[in-house]
Formats: structure tokens, C-alpha cells, sequence
């Protein structure tokens, strides 16, 4: 099943598709001069630090037409863009959006797209004010970049201490089990999980969440784990010059999760690591504020767990078993480019 | 011959080379606070408007590695981009970056890629502030995003009024002449017309005279022609609701674009307007700021000829030939998706 190709008008022309795109989107606001059909866009600049971000989704590498539907793709491919800036406690304010489509997509799976990404962009007041449409013969490209601002502190990778707990939000591998799911069940054995399809077609970022947390002193560093936890923990740990010891008994996964993974033989916490698009947010954070920052989450209907310590006795990551055996836990999972691939 | 594959070091992960990358691309400046490497970079906003483009190269389609070294793209593809940025008389800042790379690339071809890139960018004083790699099994795609800000006024294409003369920057035609030459001849055929190849394979922005025009009251609108003069000339005149006549005989040509023209029995007023991918200039300004804009330009080294005038009688854009003959010249050349390819 081809969803984006199928009963579709074909698109008569780059300029006509534009104007379309144009009427979709609407009217700019007031702080956008110009929005989508010039040169360039022409709008306010942020008063606060500008923050940007860039993101590229290729058809058959982050997407299949198979099980995602062209307004999950809109959804998903501006919420990865927007978890960037959550990444950093911003605020997003305008996206770029680069197409690059076959000459068999319709307009109306084009129309779908737009409408997936706009319901997310109103959410989060973020205006499409330009973007870029070419001809990509073989897999869809979509290629989105965000315009934002700092909230009060940035939160980079960097300020993570020793004697900081770490905490996830949400429950992660949540988005592993639904591409698990989706991949050997289809659409059909997804309805039954529906916060699995829902964490791997349409992921929430956690843009509010993101904000909260750089209002609270004494959080320190923040990452999204897009990349899986074994990755990111690694990058956060290198970035700040400290060790991340992760406690195994400590992750929490959702009821949905844990069913997907007996039925499937698999251990949760695989996905959590090393599955990656969980659009969550690992913090570190000193451990009086902990309570705190569970409290600023909970508001928003978004959990926040412990789920290890930092300390400055070594550098990269280590998994604490159940047993207080503890071992290194190298980056792997999501990497585009692998030695060994641990994903297509 | 595939330059870009050949001779290369395999990637060996995509985090190792974002680590080369980052030294490729040098220390941030003191308006960067957060460069490459984190989830978004932090930067200092623009005071002025804010700018903001992104544009996307795909191979086989805009690109072919069987002419084009993997250093002329990087140059190219910010060129591309810079002179979306030089149509609104902007100033450009910073640019991110999102790459799809094959298994197959080499590292020193991503090196020679960001050289290219830098070169340019150094020259106009924007910087490469973040990106994005990802794995495009069968295509490289280059998809660039700018920031920048205004310089005093933003010239769109909405300004023109009847009685305007258009003018246009440089020798248009000398890529889509240059491009005829590859593909026919190849990089020897090219070597006795080096402004030619120049032209398609390394183009040159007019940032510096997009500011200049925009310091002129009696300027009124402007647009790049990259995607041939037939097209942007009708997108100024719909978006400044007149009619643009272009005066056949007003045209002038390089040298060796001409001298291509008659080797390949072409027009190379052809070329012009529906070739595409020059990154010249067309502007409309008031007849008595015609020398001023002329002397501006010149002191940058860059001609700028009177080729037609702006009039309220009809819509779209008319040519008028020698004998005095007057016939529409409707939108054409360089389409993503036309209904009839004039190009593929």
C-alpha cells in the first residue's frame, strides 16, 4: 500500500503547487513581513538568543509510505525539528520546509503533509514562512529548519555536574515498539497499541516541557534522545567531561511498551537505548531539584523519571544491573553512518 | 567519472565525522555562542529584519558528479542560497547545513565539499553555524538554510511601478552555456571557456550589489534569475501587478557565451531566459536612478544593462523583438515539475 501515491491529483507545476501551499498556510502574521513566494522570508528577528536547527527525513531510511500516511510524515518531520529546540529549553518560531518529491505524488497527499505539520505548528505557535520544492526522482526528501529562541537560559549538552542526578521524560522506547510493531503487523496490529503508533507516527516534543525545566536553576544540561539513550547519554557525558552511570531497574516503560515487548521476545530497555525516536528529553539536574522539575512536568501531563546519577570518576556511560554489576555502555543505536549497521 | 567516490576514505560513523566537520569549520565567532554539535545552535539575532532561505540540491536532477567536483557543489550549493539572500539586497549570516550522504562517499570528498562551502562563506561573512548528515541511499542531497538580515530596505518583488526600467547584473545565459558545454564536451570542452564553466559550476552571488541596489531610493523591486528570466520576470510582474517588456535587442552577451551560441547553432537570448541557474540580478528602478545604480555596480566590478521597462498596460511579460514586434513571453524554462519538461 502506497498511501502518498495513490488517488491522486498529479501536480501541475512547481509555481501552482506554491501558491497552493501558500493558501494552506494562510495568512502571516504580524511578525513576518513577508512569508512563503519571494526570494527569502522577511520577518521579526527574536530578542532573546536566536536558536537554529536543521533536520532531513529520507523516504526508505527515516520513513515508509507503507505504514506512514503523508499527514504523520507533516507531524513527524516538524516534530523532530521542534524536539531540537526543546533540546535547548527554546522557544520555536518560524520553519523552513524543503520538499524534495517525485513526479507521481499527488497534491493531494501534499495537502496532507502540510495539514500534518500545520496542526503542530499552530500548537506550538510556529509560522511555515518559506520554504523550497524540487524534484527528487527516487525518495521523498523533507528537510525542515526551525527559527527560535532562548527561554531565559539555553540548556546545552554541556553543564551536566558530578553528584547530578539524570531524568527522562515520558516513557521511553515507546517509538522502538511501535516501529517494531508497525514493521511485522502493519497498520492493522498498531490499533491495538495505539500509544506505540501514536510515539512512532505523530511523537509529541517536548517544547513545553523543555522550557519549564530551563526556568529551574538547578537543571544544568539537556539533550533530546532521538538518537537512542546509548547515544545521546554518551554525547551529553562527553560534551560536559563527566561519567553518566544509568540504573537499569530505574527506567519505566509504558504498559503498551512492555506488552509489544513480550509479545515480541525483547527487552524494553533495548528499544530505550539503542532504538532511538523517542522524542523525550534527558536531563541532568542537581538532586535537590529534582522534585521540583517532577512537579513543573506533571503540569503538563509529562512524567519525569531518575534514572541514574553523574559523577566524575571516568568519562562515557555505564549501565548499573539489578545486581550492582556495572558496564560500559558505548554509543550505538541511531548512527546514519555505522561500522556496523545495528539498523537499515 | 565519479569524482566524488573515487579515491576516498569510507565515512566510519556519523559522529566522528561531525567531529571533522567542526574542525573543518573552525572556531565559532563571538556572535555564535552554541556552533556545530549541539541539538540547535545559539546565536546572536540580527538587529535588522530577519532573513531567511533554504533551497535544496539533488543529485542527478540540479548536479552531477560526472562534470562537477565535489568542492565546485559546495561552493554552488551556498551560492544558491546567498543569492536568495542578494535578491532582497540582504545581508547573509549564517547557514546550516543538512546533508544526504551515500555508503559509498568518502570523507575527502566531505572535506573538499566543506572547503568549497567555506571558501565562499568566508568571503561573505557568513558562518556555518549547524547541519545535519543522514544517509540518501541513492542520491546526494545538499539542502542549505541562511539567516541574515536586511540592509535598510528589503527589496522584494512586489515594488515595480509603470514606468520602471528593468535591469539586469552581469551576462545572463553564461550557465545554462556552460551547462550545454559540458554535457557535450565534457570538463575538456569546458577548458577554453572557463568564464562558462565558472558561471554553471561555481557561480558567483551578487550579494555585495543586491546591498548597493537596496541603498538606492528609486530602486523598486528585485529578484535572481535562477530560474531563467522568463519565469522571474513574470514572477515580478504578478507580484508587482504590471507588465514587464524586455527589449530583445537590449540583451549582451559574454563573449564566450556567444561563442558557444553559434558553435551549438543556439540563441543565447535562449539560454537567458529559459536556461536558468544564473545567480544574476533583475532589478526595476525609476529611469533617473538608472547611472547611479549603473556606477554602483561598476565599482563592484559587475555590469548592469537596461534590457526593458515596466508599464501598466497588460499583464505578464512581452519580448520585443528587433523589427518592433511585440509577443508574450509566458513563464518557461526552469520548472521542478512542468507539465512539459523543458529541461530534465
Amino acid at each position: 500500500m502506497d498511501i502518498w501515491r495513490s488517488n491522486n491529483m498529479p501536480i501541475d507545476g512547481e509555481f501552482k503547487l506554491i501558491e497552493r501551499i501558500k493558501r494552506w498556510v494562510g495568512p502571516p502574521s504580524s511578525r513576518v513581513f513577508l512569508g512563503i513566494g519571494d526570494d527569502a522570508a522577511v520577518a521579526l528577528p527574536p530578542a532573546e538568543k536566536l536558536l537554529t536547527t536543521i533536520d532531513m527525513l529520507v523516504e526508505g531510511v527515516h520513513f515508509d509510505f507503507s505504514y506512514m500516511t503523508p499527514r504523520e510524515l507533516g507531524h513527524k518531520a516538524l516534530a523532530v525539528n521542534l524536539s531540537d529546540i526543546a533540546a535547548m529549553g527554546g522557544e520555536p518560531w518560524y520553519a523552513l520546509v524543503s520538499l524534495g518529491l517525485n513526479d507521481s505524488l499527488g497534491e493531494t497527499s501534499v495537502e496532507a503533509f502540510y495539514a500534518g505539520m500545520l496542526a503542530l505548528a499552530q500548537k506550538y505557535g510556529v509560522e511555515i514562512i518559506g520554504g523550497n520544492l524540487v524534484r527528487s526522482p527516487d525518495r521523498v526528501i523533507v528537510d525542515i529548519s526551525i527559527i527560535g529562541q532562548s527561554k531565559g537560559r539555553v540548556l546545552s549538552r554541556q553543564g551536566a555536574n558530578p553528584g547530578d542526578v539524570v531524568a527522562v521524560t515520558g516513557y521511553p522506547g515507546a517509538s522502538a515498539a511501535g516501529l517494531a510493531i508497525l514493521k511485522k503487523l502493519g497498520r492493522n496490529g498498531i490499533a491495538s497499541l495505539p500509544t506505540l503508533g501514536q510515539a512512532h507516527l505523530m511523537p509529541e516534543p517536548r517544547v513545553r516541557e523543555g522550557q519549564a525545566l530551563a526556568q529551574l536553576a538547578g537543571v544544568t544540561a539537556l539533550i533530546d534522545i532521538s538518537d537512542g539513550i546509548a547515544n545521546e547519554a554518551n554525547h551529553l557525558a562527553s560534551s560536559s567531561e563527566v561519567r553518566v552511570q544509568l540504573d537499569r531497574e530505574k527506567f519505566r516503560f509504558s504498559s503498551e511498551t512492555q506488552q509489544a515487548a513480550s509479545q515480541m521476545g525483547k527487552d524494553p530497555l533495548d528499544w530505550a537505548l539503542r532504538g532511538g525516536e523517542d522524542y523525550e528529553l534527558l536531563v541532568t539536574l542537581v538532586p535537590a531539584t529534582a522534585g521540583q522539575a517532577e512537579a513543573a512536568l506533571k503540569k503538563l501531563g509529562t512524567p519525569l523519571t531518575v534514572v541514574g546519577q553523574v559523577s566524575a570518576d571516568g568519562s562515557g556511560v555505564v549501565l548499573k544491573a539489578g545486581n550492582g554489576e556495572v558496564s560500559l555502555l558505548p554509543p550505538g543505536g541511531w548512527d546514519h553512518f555505522p561500522n556496523e549497521p545495528v539498523r537499515k
